[in-house]
């Protein structure tokens, strides 16, 4: 199951961009399991990584090497998260990057490593050394839709964005592709997510403008309330076209925000047995911090998913949490929720003028908004997320299998 | 599905104490939905009640009655949870006191009075006044099945624990009925819980013997997350018995604990599409507010739950759960993680006598104990949850249907 269409449109090469996808055979034969990523030699790179404590070996070896130098490279696995796998997990992923930095005569820190896939087993280190002589023969500049199946694992289908801006009468390209449809409540990153763009970003600034990107997008989206091991974003600014972008360019950073959104939207339309695009909207809060954790609350709550699920327009679920959520000192006679434009609670309870038959019609859509008003301030968060089905069981209680 | 053979014992009556449960047809026809106790004159009782924000009528109500004289009658309806219902819901609840008042010959606030079952749709009166009179008729003081049966929504089997103690040569009895099965995490207090003892018991001493007693037992358990508008937990001391139990009683008090704990266990074991019962121990942690945290953050984790149902011993998702939670300056190279006896995880990563067979073995049971050691401290919590099987998702997203 996913949600929408799931077309990609266009999507643009960025200047300076080359990659390939292979099949190492890590879970299984012929499957693409291996991603290979060349920047160039001027490119800069920024990256957030998952806050999760016991972080997967790659991230580890990825923050030491960013911190380093500019990396020339990216080189990502699924089919084994590298997580739980102690210092032989970090050699491990070291010795991927040896590899390339051998076979193209760069230093080791110019590379860095990604894997994704089940946590607490060794990585096949061979298994994936084997082919990169292949993947490095075969760069391509346009190969994106390979490489986002490439960095698949239960993700039913690629994810990926591309846009273009006219920006000093220069045509400036965006484009990304990321992975992940469980294990997903990003913090500070997502599960796997690469942007590019041939604009020229200096490295003050590109890490500011991945965050402010990520904030609007991976860190907005949950699907099961889990933070994986092993999330990674990285935004690269090849430098290829002679715009030059600031803390101000905001046309491009409008741009790039569409793209981080249109993918972080992406992995909740295809998160594990999803049947619902789901939009929670929190809106005249006291603070962003309460609208994000009743906005999260909601999203998370497995009664609001499975009625999601059902499409039962039991709205008496979501009211319940609202009022779990722990927001201080919540009037919840000032409170407002509305399924879809349907005033469904209002004063403490049911509104008048709601009908089951009008709840039923919005819980019948793909794509639901849910949207409560709390009549306490002017700040808003909007959040996104999917249904809890019988497949994200079904997924889940047999995936290593 | 229901975890263990669910054999309650044998139930003893609580002298003082008289019970009855009958059919107001608020759902069904012929199936027993409300039950009425009757206290007697000289009862003290405690309550502690949810604190989610949208609590029902009938709890604004008990507080507000339990606040101003001791309860003499309580009355519980199934099917209806008078939640989110406004002014009306309060009026409603009311009136169902007001029934019991005028039979008896009462003050209305020597009534408390109860809900549970769907949020969001108006009390049934009318049903419910028509058989208090039937109720009233027919109070005995060993109807416990009944009654536990009369309180019951998606729970698939009544709960309830008794025991007697020897207190200066007496017998000191203690027994309970409890109900809940979904949206269940209670915060100081379960969904609906009622335990009644012949023990003397002054008023400023009930109430913290019932907190102590919750904090063990109700605010330990967690099926879903989910903490619902109408928990409430109930202990009344008849002072039939001569025997005046205090802050120092420690006999009396473990007893008291043991009902509770059973009786919140008993909700566990019979959560909504439970095939495990999960005791999750949290040892060596700096204190007992990250050890809970910590023990929460486990035994919610959706993929932790699925791997449950599944006896997939992907320990990969109990370690990322860990990582995850939160807790500040986490040394993962001091953490163990145990499968029931079997060490897991230590030093960051895969414990190095772990085999997957070890591992499966202690999955396939039907009572899983996951035991973390953190290694920072000496502070302990145990908490127990279930699994998150198709048949959670199957009876919640039919619950209304």
């Amino acid at each position: 199951m996913a949600v929408g269409s799931g077309d990609l449109g266009t999507l643009h090469p960025v200047p300076g961009i080359t990659m390939a996808a292979v099949s190492a055979g890590i879970k299984q034969q012929g499957r693409l399991d291996c991603v290979v990523f060349a920047l160039g030699t001027s490119a800069k790179t920024a990256g957030v990584f998952t806050t999760n404590a016991f972080c997967a070996a790659p991230v580890t070896l990825c923050k030491k090497h960013l911190a380093q130098t500019s990396p020339q490279f990216l080189v990502v696995n699924t089919g084994n998260a590298n997580a739980g796998t102690g210092q032989q997990g970090i050699e491990d992923a070291l010795t991927v990057c040896l590899k390339i930095a051998e076979l193209k005569n760069l230093p080791v820190n110019t590379i860095l490593p990604f894997s994704t896939g089940v946590i607490g087993e060794q990585l096949p280190v061979e298994k994936i050394c084997n082919v990169i002589p292949d993947a490095l023969d075969n760069l391509q500049e346009n190969n994106w839709l390979d490489c986002a199946r490439g960095i698949m694992t239960t993700d039913t289908r690629p994810k990926a964005a591309s846009t273009q801006v006219q920006l000093n009468g220069q045509t400036v390209t965006i484009t990304g592709i990321a992975k992940g449809a469980g294990m997903i409540k990003p913090n500070m990153a997502t599960m796997l997510a690469y942007v590019f763009t041939d604009a020229k970003i200096e490295e003050e600034v590109i890490q500011s403008l991945l965050e402010n990107a990520v904030n609007k997008s991976f860190n907005r989206i949950t699907i099961d309330s889990d933070t994986s091991t092993n999330d990674s974003c990285l935004l690269t600014a090849t430098g290829e076209n002679s715009v030059q972008v600031t803390q101000d360019s905001t046309e491009f950073i409008e741009a790039l925000d569409a793209v981080f959104i249109s993918l972080a939207q992406g992995l909740i339309r295809d998160a594990e047995g999803a049947s619902k695009f789901v939009t929670v909207k929190v809106e005249e809060g006291a603070s962003k911090e309460e609208c994000l954790e009743l906005a999260y609350t909601v999203a998370e709550s497995p009664l609001v998913k499975t009625a999601l699920f059902a499409s039962d327009p039991n709205w008496g679920r979501i009211l319940a949490a609202v009022g779990r959520a722990g927001i201080q000192d919540l009037d919840i006679d000032k409170i407002a929720i509305y399924l879809g434009e349907l005033c469904i609670v209002e004063n403490g309870g049911a509104a008048p003028l709601y009908s089951e038959a009008a709840g039923q019609q919005v819980m019948d859509r793909e794509e639901i908004n849910i949207r409560i008003t709390l009549g306490r301030g002017s700040a808003t968060e909007t959040i996104w997320t999917s249904d809890l089905s019988h497949d994200y069981v079904t997924i889940n209680a047999e995936y290593r299998t």
